[in-house]
């Protein structure tokens, strides 16, 4: 094989890929079969797949009994994750995992024991706020940030107690960093890109991320171009270049992969997440609707495993690499999920 | 008759009270045919009736409900106000005007378009938060007050736009502050005590009092002694006390009653009422729980004649009176609602 070849068909350099646990820490597509078979096709051991955004408790409890039919289904393609020994369960039977996530606590509205009940039904993690204020603290795009509100400190420390990993991606700055400092247990920014490379609302700071390390959590990179420096042009090369500042940034133990994918989701979708509650005032500048939502090189799910042939031909270590597409991953969960 | 016996039944020194507008700012009363029966005997033309705290839409929809219902079975007591005209209507057919209110706009949950549904079913009084964070600001009884939100922003916009009186008593300083600079038409407190009587979360400060009426808006007071210097001493003397420090800092055309009557309630509603969304952490001291929460002289609903009568005891023109019992009221209530 010449190497040329090599370069351009990433997925045939080694079998890296195949071989490891491979996590991606945020999908937000429009679910089908045809997405379920791309992350099998991509490689993925498991996926933290959104299906609560701006819902209401039963509005989540619609999408999660969906959840419950695609379970069975398509059950020669999808297992159900409870326990990061599921995940390597999956991988032993050449499925994907699922992990049920929400980027808003909208969910349980007022009831704190609802992190309980969700908890038991599959959700492993949560985000606390998604872009604007809710009853535990406000988002990235809200004018002003308060800071995590007292109910929010009841909310982790239920969250803490069941087991759920708290997320912080869209959450304003001062809240996110109230909630570093409060939590228990390790949290984390599942998708994010670094402020350092795109001065963005929705970016972190290098401090942010520090902390949120020093506390013995973790970040993941989103692969998604509007958040990048580079924008519409933005290629798989750029987004190892990106990972590559967070592993220098935070370390190579501390840095995952969250590609925040939005296959076959139509406009109104996108509209419904810019707005506030779905249909309320406009949250993203205009702007960042003409930016593509992947990368070249990245454009679908089951493009994944060129993202880690991008990194072998970096010359990475492969403990490295096996680390930030995984392994990282499967640490801060096993702490947030416990035994 | 003797002097002695005009001062201890002051019901009976003029017909002042019989003859004005009487308007209570706020009762939350366990409501009944007592409780209504106290009402009318108490002289009272309208009433801001409580029919929300920690409740959800479809909790405020069943409570409307039962109101409904109380309308009907009750019609020759009650008269469901709209307007200000049916409040005159009321005082015409000696019947007492029902307000209904809510003390959260929890009620909405993140629905902007539910303002105008509940507003068309009688709802003329809001109160934005209550003691805690919600998706539109902050309370009183918070840690940390960050602020009126983007969303509360869109909210009072729509209250402002259909007409209903926002309420601030329970709200955070910072989140009052920036509704009170935010909201085209006028804003209330609509029982509460000032701050320089008795330092508590609860309390106004004096510049907060003169920025509401500077805006237009309005204050009632509270006869509530937990909330007063004098707590479980307090009479109807130190009541008009009260009022006579609110008149001289406000002047008498900024002034109402609002007395938080919970006649018949009992221990379980202080509880619901004391914790966060009815059942979390605990956001009032214990000991407030000890002090009685009607003052010697206004123990029941129907003891209001004695606050009016308090007041001539002290000389005030009856122009005075008669503005504080209820036509200040009347005033913002009109401007808050519109022709």
């Amino acid at each position: 094989m010449l190497s040329g070849t090599v370069r351009n068909r990433g997925k045939e350099m080694s079998n890296l890929h195949d071989n490891s646990i491979i996590i991606d820490g945020l999908i937000i597509s429009n679910w089908s079969r045809s997405v379920f078979e791309a992350m099998r096709d991509g490689g993925l051991t498991a996926v933290n797949c959104t299906c609560c955004v701006w819902d209401d408790f039963r509005g989540v409890m619609n999408n999660i009994a969906q959840w419950k039919r695609w379970f069975s289904e398509h059950d020669d393609l999808l297992l159900p994750v409870f326990t990061t020994d599921d995940i390597r369960r999956a991988k032993a039977e050449g499925k994907v995992g699922i992990i049920l996530g929400w980027q808003n606590t909208s969910g349980i509205e007022d009831q704190i024991g609802f992190l309980k009940v969700f908890k038991d039904l599959g959700v492993g993690v949560m985000q606390l706020t998604y872009n604007t204020q809710n009853l535990s603290g406000s988002g990235c795009w809200e004018t002003h940030d308060g800071g995590l509100s007292d109910f929010g400190r009841e909310v982790i420390d239920e969250m803490n107690r069941v087991g759920i990993l708290l997320d912080l991606s869209h959450v304003g700055p001062k809240t996110s960093e109230d909630a570093i400092r409060y939590s228990r247990k390790p949290v984390a920014f599942t998708h994010c890109v670094p402020n350092g490379l795109k001065d963005f609302p929705r970016n972190k700071s290098d401090e942010l991320l520090r902390l949120i390390v020093d506390k013995g959590g973790f970040a993941g990179f989103a692969t998604y171009p509007p958040f990048l420096p580079t924008g519409a042009d933005t290629t798989v090369e750029d987004c190892v270049d990106a990972v590559d500042y967070m592993v220098n940034l935070l370390g190579e133990d501390n840095v995952g992969i969250g590609t925040d994918f939005t296959q076959d989701q139509d406009d109104a979708f996108f509209e419904y997440l810019r707005h506030d509650k779905g249909y309320a005032r406009r949250l993203v500048p205009k702007g960042i609707s003409d930016i593509p939502t992947t990368a070249e090189g990245l454009k679908k799910i089951s493009d994944f495993p060129n993202l880690t042939a991008a990194m072998e031909r970096r010359g990475w270590p492969e403990g490295r690499i096996v680390k930030i597409m995984g392994e990282n991953w499967m640490r801060v969960l096993k702490e947030a999920w416990g035994a």
